[in-house]
């Protein structure tokens, strides 16, 4: 079966960086290279600056000489704009039939002359913020294939992440596993997906069933997971996401030093069982069936001789796999999930 | 306080009806002449048209002389698109200065020679399912006054009109009160509100927030509900609406004789006991005191002597003031909100 998605990124890349200098305004360019360095030829980085994203650089020229299809905008400054200053770079890509991929909050046509120059050359803009129209409500049909959702005590707690480095241990454990993007960054790095968040309230369920179809029986898809049941401002995109995912598993994603949820001092963190069984709770509506099978801990905040202890304790508590994804991968994940659902024994 | 909303209509009204005969398709127009008779000083018929609202029949011109300042589209017709044949009549108001309000799909501004019309003498074109779009994130805060939310076993259970008739069963048991609408029907009667399932997902609980904003510490208001937290594709705007809305008390709608939720007959209505406690576990995030203060059911389908037997039986069962609200309004509703809340003995 063809899998319909409204946004699909031509590779290989060419990695816009312009003049930012920051690591954290350029995450989207760090997260491609980390992740799919195979589809990057290059960075395009303007004189003087002094970040490096580790791969080549290419001027646009060179880059379309190199068969480069598309240039992707790997930096979010502050404000969420693009710099006037770049517009000469991205109408010269344009021109040359590269198609221009933006997660930026300004939109893509709004540069003057750029639409113009995709036209004639047959190439498109791509503004990754933007939703298909297309998207179906939800019909809760349960589909083939398995899915495990990662879910969080919070927002912004790894659960991109997470669900890449799980698709990376499944695939080295020979399962067939795909990374199924919800958020801006995940959508560039996988190529494809839908912008959750962006999608209209009535349509969050159905735009989860677009994202992950029918697939082979033994197959996986990792689904990235957005906000938190527990957050007053975004835990309806997170039951819609659940819903529409049908998860056969989900993944408890948590901050090991977080105070509070993301910008709503009155409102705690719950504890990471509370979590686990409000997530299973609400997902049983569309998968009677759903596990949790692992925590993955963001443990950036403890100290390094703390970060074992921390995931022991946590591990005789729960009761399941518990990583910091970043440090230890997601292979102990993986394995549980062939232990639970791969044995035929 | 003032109240900040996207949407609000001037009153007189003139309800178009056109061509349409159909009282389902002229639902929103039958809604606005039972709960705001007051404000609707006519209906505009094409000749021939035998559906009648009840209220004078009125040209534009007629309307124009009698102060109208709204002209309002009170009819749906298959496809939710603007005939054709109805321009002359909405170009006509709006040269004169009427607003034009539509809750249709297609959009106003589509109509040839409308917004010039408009624009000149300085009318403005209402389309209802367009959310405003400064609606801010949620952030949870507690607000003064109280609020109740009609929340359902599925979608089109009867929480609009449960709405509405605690409001009237409120303000007469002389307790302030306001209807607050949430979708495009509600808005009309209402005058304002914000369609809560046309808004962005990460927006619907900053939505809710803004519908009901502080209020004098007595004040309720009454939220019109939307979908259920039991329907596969609708779930996450209830979950945004229930915790926006941080209610006080929730009233749960039920239709007595619907065998599984609209639109998806592989799942099953759920127990009103279910519907209670599962409504509650989730209010509870944002209003730890939330309580359930009475059922309304839609017994249309039962037999008419049924009705009696099976409210008193539910009502035996559940423990909590149990209704038909069409039948018989919403005081028993509303007396136990009075001894819940607001007794100071």
């Amino acid at each position: 079966m063809s899998i319909v998605n409204p946004i699909s990124l031509s590779a290989p890349y060419l990695v816009f960086i312009g003049d930012i200098e920051s690591p954290t305004y350029a995450k989207t360019g760090l997260g491609l290279v980390q992740w799919r360095k195979e589809l990057v030829a290059g960075q395009l980085r303007f004189p003087g600056n002094r970040l490096d994203l580790g791969v080549p650089d290419l001027s646009v020229e060179k880059a379309f000489e190199e068969g480069v299809r598309s240039l992707i905008i790997g930096v979010a400054p502050v404000g969420g704009t693009i710099g006037q200053h770049w517009e000469v770079e991205l109408i010269k890509a344009a021109s040359l039939g590269m198609d221009i991929v933006s997660g930026l909050h300004s939109r893509l046509e709004s540069i003057p002359g750029l639409a113009e120059a995709a036209a004639l050359s047959g190439a498109t803009l791509i503004d990754i913020r933007i939703p298909s129209a297309s998207i179906p409500i939800a019909n809760g049909k349960k589909r083939t294939g398995y899915r495990v959702l990662m879910v969080g005590t919070d927002c912004a707690v790894g659960k991109k992440y997470t669900a890449l480095a799980l698709t990376e241990s499944l695939q080295k454990a020979s399962i067939n596993a795909t990374f199924r993007a919800t958020g801006q960054t995940g959508i560039m790095i996988a190529g494809t997906g839908i912008p959750i968040d962006a999608v209209v309230a009535d349509f969050v369920a159905g735009a989860a069933e677009m994202i992950s179809v029918n697939n082979d029986a033994e197959h996986w898809d990792v689904i990235e997971g957005q906000g938190s049941l527990f957050h007053p401002a975004y835990a309806g995109v997170s039951l819609g996401l659940l819903h529409g995912s049908q998860p056969d598993a989900i993944v408890v994603c948590h901050d090991a030093t977080r105070q509070h949820i993301d910008s709503c001092p009155e409102f705690p963190i719950p504890s990471i069982r509370n979590c686990i069984d409000f997530n299973l709770q609400c997902a049983r509506l569309t998968n009677p069936a759903v596990k949790c099978i692992g925590i993955s801990v963001n443990t950036s905040g403890l100290a390094p001789e703390e970060h074992k202890n921390y995931l022991q304790a946590l591990e005789k508590d729960i009761g399941l796999p518990c990583v910091d994804s970043v440090i230890d991968g997601c292979d102990a994940i993986a394995k549980n999930i062939v232990q639970m659902f791969c044995s035929h024994d």
